[in-house]
C-alpha cells in the first residue's frame, strides 16, 4: 500500500519555472516521438496482465519471510530473465520476522458468536486459551485519546471509524493511523487488546483487513485485529443495548527472529549513460490472505511491463531503467529503507523515479517534486501523457511512491502518479485482493504511462535536480 | 433457501374462472378495506426490522442442532409472546445432527497456496491428516455425469458451474444442482473429494457458499466443500497450465446422532373459526457462516410483523393466523416435513397458505394454487396488492414456499410471492448473510403484501380449495 501525503507544500514553491531557457532541462523531439508511440503500443500490449496472473497464480500470497518470500524471488529473478532485462541481481534486505499461524475471535456474551477477523501485523499472540474480556468502544482515534485510562485499563478497546470511497483514496489516511498507532496508544493505556473496524470500504463485506501496527519486537505490545465492517456492525449493534460484552480472542501469530530477503532488481541498461538510472517498480511481498494482485503485484506488473516496451525498442535508452521489485514493504518499508541506505551516496545519479502502489487503476494526475530547471521537461512529458487522461498538477510535490519515496527522502527528484483508488480501499490487505479485481485495460493504462514517462526521463537532455538532500522543502525528509 | 420450481404447468389448468358466481369465494368490502389501511400502515412499520434485528444479534448464526438451535427457539417464544400473540407452542421436529468443526484446503502443488472453501452439509470429514488428490475439472453436472469413472477413480472432482443474476434466481436451480447432487456423482464414480465453484452470484468476493448435499446418514460419501468463486477461478487458472494439479483438503465434519429441535408457531387466535388458518412464516436454522439475516430472518420477520399488525386490528380476524418458524429447512426441510405428516389429516383447514424463504427482496409477482372457485378471491387480494408493485399472474401455479410446500404437497391451497433475487445469490449461505443487506423499507413492503393477503384470507366468504391431494394437477406431490 501506498502512504498518503498528510501535507501539501504551498503551491508557490512549486510553480514551473515560466519561460524555457537554454539550461532547462528538455526532451528532444525524437524522443519525444518514441514515447508517444511506447504509449500507444503500450494500450495494446499484454505483458502487465500476463506477468500478473503469473504472479498472483504460480506464486499467489507472499507475506514477507515466509516460505513463499522465497518462491517471490526466485519468479521474480526468473520473470526478470525471460523477459530479457540486461541485468538482474539481488541485494539483501534483513527484517523481523512476523509469522501469523491462527485467528479467531468471538462475542461470548451476552450474544454468543464468531467474528469474522483477522490479527495485525506485529501483533503478539493471545496468551494459550485465549484472551476474553470486556470491551470498551469509542468511535474515533481522538476519542481513545481522549479517554481515561481507568476506563481502559484490562479491556479490550474497540475503534470503529468508517472510511468512505474517495478517488484518491484519502480515508486511509485516518484508517491507517487507527490501525497503526491505535494498538500503542491503548497499550499504553493499559489495554489487555485491541480491535478496529477495518481499514477498508467495503462496508458489506465480511472480510477483514489486516496491516501492520505501531508495534515493534520488544515493545509493549497487546493482541490487535481487524473486525469486516459487518462485524464491527454488530459489535456496535452489541455494545449499543447498554450491558457488558465480553470478547474472546485467540490470536496464535508474533515475532519470530530474523530473516534475511532480498530486493529484486532487473535492468535495461542505458547506452550512453549506464550508471544514471531512471527508477520505477513496486513490492513484491504481499499481505498472505490475499494474491497480492492490487497490492502489490499491479506495481511489479507495470514496471515490467513498461521496462520490456522500452527493451523491444530498436536501441537502448540513453540512460538505465531500473525495475525495483522491493521487499517487505508491507511490515515496515524495510527493503526501500535497506535500499535508500545503501544507495543513498549515488542519490545524483538516479535521475527522476517512482513506484507503482496504489493498485491498478488508471492514473489520472502526475505531480512531480523537480528542480525548477526541469519544470518544461515535466511539461513535455505531460502533454505526452495528456491523451491517457493524466492531468498534470504543477502546484504539488512528487513523492515517488511507498518504497522510491525512501530514496526522495535522500535526494531523488520523484514523480506522483495518483492511481483512481475509488476501489482499491474495498480490498486492500484481504483475501479480496485477486487477480478478478484487476481491468486489464486500466492495467495497460498505466503501463502506457510508465513507459512514456520513463523513456523521457532516460533521453533528456538535462537532469531533474536529484542531489543530496535536495528535495526537503518538499517536505521530502528522512 | 427456496427450492425453485423445476417444471411450470399448462396455463390452461390453472386460468380463473371466467365470472364471479354465488359459489365463488370472495372478500367482504370492509376487509378489503381493511386490508388496504393494514398495508400502507405496513409500510411505515418497523416491526419486522427490529425483529430481524434481534434475532441475527443476538442469537447470530443458528446451524439446526447446534446450541443456538436452542437459543433461536427461546427467542421466538418469547419474540412471538413479547409481540402479543394469542397462543404460543412449540412442536418437536428430530433430525440428524451435522456439525462443522474445522475446514481448511489449499493447491498443494505445483502452485502451493491456501483456499478460502466451506465444507458442505452432510459432508464427511477427511481422514486425519486430511486428503490430498489430484483434481480432475468438469465444466458442468452434464460433463461430470458423462465422464469415464477411470478418469475420476481417486482423483477430487471440480465442477466449475457459474451463476449469473436474475431476479428470479433461477440459475441456482443449476447451482443446487451442482452441489446437491454432484458430490452423489462423483462418490458414485470412485472419486475421493469434491469441489465445486459455489453456488452464488458473487463473482469477486472470496466468500464460500455452503449448503446441504444429496448424501445422507449411512451413504457412501466423500468430503465435499465449496471453493469462492475467486478460488474456483484461481483452480481454474492453475489447471490451465496443463500440469496435475493437487489438492489438500481438510475437513472436520460430520453427522453426530439425532437431535430433537422443534418448530415453533405463534397464532393470532381466529373470532369465528379458530380451527381454520392461514399459514404463513419461515424458517429459523440459518447456515452457521452467517447470521441468517435475509435466509431466513428476513421470513421469519416478515410473517411475525405480517401477523402483529393484524393483532392490532380492533378485533381479532375471523379465523387465525399461524406463523411457523420451521426447524431445519437448511439440511433437508425436517422441519417442514415433520409439520406437514403431523398435520395432514386437518389440511382442509388451512385456508390457504405460503412462506417467505427468498431474502428481503420488494415481492414483485403472486400466483397460487387454488380452486377456480377461489380465483376471484384472489383477483381481489391482486388489487389490494396492485400498489405495491406485485403482479398478478393467474397462469402460474403457487407453491407454498419451501416449508410450506410440503402442506401445499398434502393439498394446502397455496400462494407464491416472488421476491426479487437479483442480489441474493451474492449473499446466502455464507458469512455475508447480515443483517447490513436488508433495506427496510423492502422488507416493509414484504410485510405490506403479507398483512393484505393473510387478512383478506381469514375474512373471505368461502374457502381456497384446500382438501387432501387437491393440487396434484399442478405438480404439488409428495
Amino acid at each position: 500500500m501506498r502512504r498518503l501525503p498528510l501535507t501539501l507544500l504551498a503551491a508557490s514553491l512549486l510553480l514551473a519555472a515560466g519561460t524555457a531557457s537554454a539550461a532547462d532541462t528538455a526532451i528532444p523531439a525524437t524522443a519525444v516521438k518514441t514515447a508517444e508511440q511506447l504509449r500507444d503500443r503500450a494500450l495494446a500490449d499484454g505483458t502487465a496482465y500476463a506477468v500478473l496472473k503469473s504472479l498472483t497464480t504460480e506464486v499467489g500470497p507472499r507475506l514477507a519471510g515466509s516460505e513463499a518470500d522465497q518462491r517471490a524471488r526466485d519468479w521474480a529473478v526468473a520473470k526478470f530473465k525471460a523477459l530479457g532485462f540486461d541485468k538482474v541481481y539481488v541485494e539483501p534486505v534483513t527484517y523481523p520476522k512476523w509469522v501469523r499461524r491462527h485467528e479467531s475471535g468471538a462475542i461470548v456474551a451476552p450474544f454468543p458468536q464468531p467474528f469474522v477477523l483477522t490479527a495485525l501485523g506485529y501483533s503478539p499472540g493471545t496468551p494459550a486459551g485465549g484472551l476474553t474480556a470486556q470491551v470498551v468502544g469509542f468511535d474515533s482515534l481522538a476519542a481513545l485519546k481522549a479517554a481515561d485510562p481507568a476506563a481502559i485499563q484490562g479491556k479490550i478497546v474497540y475503534v470503529g471509524f468508517r472510511m468512505q470511497r474517495h478517488q484518491d483514496g484519502h480515508d486511509y489516511g485516518m484508517g491507517s493511523m487507527v490501525r497503526v498507532a491505535g494498538p500503542v496508544i491503548a497499550a499504553a493505556k493499559g489495554a489487555a487488546g485491541y480491535l478496529l473496524r477495518s481499514a477498508g470500504t467495503d462496508a458489506h463485506q465480511r472480510i477483514a483487513h489486516t496491516g501492520v501496527t505501531g508495534f515493534k519486537p520488544g515493545d509493549k505490545a497487546i493482541p490487535a485485529a481487524a473486525l469486516s465492517n459487518p462485524d464491527a456492525d454488530q459489535l456496535e449493534r452489541a455494545l449499543a443495548y447498554g450491558k457488558p460484552v465480553t470478547v474472546k480472542l485467540d490470536l496464535d501469530c508474533g515475532f519470530d527472529g530474523d530473516y534475511t530477503g532480498a530486493n529484486v532488481i532487473g535492468e535495461i541498461t542505458g547506452r550512453k549513460h549506464p550508471d544514471q538510472v531512471v527508477a520505477i517498480g513496486g513490492h513484491l511481498d504481499s499481505w498472505d490472505p490475499g494474491t497480492g494482485a492490487i497490492d502489490d503485484g499491479a506495481g511489479i506488473a507495470i514496471s515490467m511491463a513498461a521496462a520490456k516496451l522500452i527493451h523491444d525498442l530498436p536501441q537502448r535508452p540513453d540512460r538505465t531503467i531500473r525495475v525495483i521489485a522491493f521487499a517487505n514493504e508491507e511490515m515496515g518499508l524495510w527493503g526501500a529503507r535497506a535500499y535508500a541506505d545503501k544507495h543513498a551516496k549515488e542519490v545524483s545519479k538516479f535521475m527522476l523515479g517512482t513506484d507503482s502502489d496504489l493498485g491498478a487503476g488508471k492514473v489520472y494526475r502526475m505531480s512531480a517534486s523537480v528542480a525548477p530547471y526541469a519544470r518544461p521537461a515535466m511539461a513535455q512529458i505531460a502533454d505526452v501523457l495528456k491523451p491517457l487522461g493524466v492531468a498534470y498538477d504543477a502546484s504539488r510535490p512528487g513523492g515517488g511512491g511507498s518504497d522510491l519515496g525512501a530514496m526522495h527522502a535522500k535526494g531523488m527528484a520523484a514523480l506522483t502518479l495518483n492511481q483512481d483508488a475509488t476501489h482499491y480501499f474495498d480490498w486492500h490487505h484481504t483475501p479480496n485482493d485477486t487477480l478478478d479485481k484487476v481491468d486489464p485495460k486500466e492495467l495497460a493504462q498505466n503501463v502506457a504511462v510508465y513507459a512514456a514517462w520513463t523513456y523521457m526521463t532516460a533521453q533528456a537532455d538535462g537532469d531533474f535536480g536529484s542531489a543530496p538532500g535536495a528535495f526537503k522543502s518538499d517536505g521530502a525528509e528522512e
